[in-house]
């Protein structure tokens, strides 16, 4: 008898790759681009949505992941948005991000034919969702000045993993002791590709860069094609 | 042979409430009271306990999760709190939450004969951390009021898993569209039993009636010895 060792973490994330591929080739071939939207809890993703999707001149649709409920989704599809809602809480208690199988048990409810963009708002959560692809094209995180300067250098992984990162909830800057400076230091630290947005998803100040941003993905990817 | 059904899930969870229970025994022979707090990333954990440990009545000392870095271990030790960090960023992809088995490995960094409370503050996220008893006599959580008032509705595991939820930074109150009463009522409606208390590490205000309630626990726990 030979001896055999098993490397479980990778075993679980190649699977997932395999799925994620599957997913991405699925979407290409619906000619639909996908970004993958994280965040910590309350950074305001959905209000977010709420303002850039609507302005977009392309037709976007939404997945919805949530360890629990549908309030981010009934708030979209009140906008004519349409939304499907993903549910992790089957999972060991509830996972804490989206992984491709989930994403992919949804693709029957998603009538990709309809959209041109689809935005997947990933489970509010710093540390998981950054590990696990979906089969998005491109990735993007929301950070908010009310959750202070060092969080780069605390989630690196999560910084690094995206292309974007939006600075939200500038409206609140005159009321906050917060270096925006040094956050967009921290960000450049450690993950100097990165585009950032600065921007109020309340008072609307910025959405129009990431909305410009969202519009240039199919171009980037016809470019790179 | 006889068949076997092995419960993968439930067998990682007895192996963690097995040296949860073996922590608790030793935090407890020690007279060492032991809170287990948690919040999404940039809730204000390190700020509270920069404001409220120096002011108590107790000798307290800081057991500081992070995935990486020692920013906020710094900042304790600055006002001369002991503290002892741990990383989790060796667990596959960087770990989302403290286990009952990475405080064990702290123990002998901590010296229990110099401290009657124990704060640990653990990594930043609503969902994992819920589910990890860590050999603690109390779990409390914060939830700022920046983050939204569904919070206790898309994660309430982690609302109905603390006797404390506090609810921080009301100084932005004026500064935001948000409903405090609406935030409490979502609170009670998936844990009645927690105790509330509303204030801002930042100026102070309502921090005393969480400095009692850390003051209170071991009254508490000799009251139901």
């Amino acid at each position: 008898m030979h001896r055999t060792r098993i490397r479980i973490a990778e075993d679980a994330l190649d699977a997932n790759t395999t799925i994620a591929n599957a997913n991405w080739v699925d979407f290409e071939r619906a000619g639909v681009q996908v970004v993958n939207l994280m965040s910590a809890p309350g950074s305001g993703k959905t209000t977010l949505l709420e303002r850039v999707l609507p302005a977009l001149p392309l037709r976007a649709g939404v997945l919805e992941g949530d360890v629990q409920g549908a309030i981010d989704a009934g708030r979209l599809a009140a906008l004519h948005i349409p939304v499907v809602q993903v549910n992790t809480d089957p999972g060991f208690g509830g996972e804490c991000h989206l992984d491709a199988n989930m994403v992919r048990s949804a693709l029957p409810e998603l009538d990709l034919g309809a959209i041109d963009l689809l935005m997947i708002e990933n489970v509010g959560n710093l540390v998981c969702p950054a590990e696990f692809r979906v089969g998005e094209d491109a990735r993007a995180m929301i950070c908010s000045v009310t959750e202070g300067e060092d969080k780069p250098l605390k989630y690196p992984l999560m910084f690094r993993a995206c292309e974007l990162v939006v600075i939200n909830k500038v409206d609140l800057l005159p009321h906050l002791e917060f270096d925006l400076e040094r956050l967009q230091y921290n960000v450049d630290a450690v993950n100097p590709e990165a585009t950032q947005i600065v921007l109020s998803a309340r008072s609307g100040e910025g959405v129009e860069a990431f909305g410009e941003w969202l519009t240039a993905i199919p171009e980037r990817a016809a470019a790179a094609a």
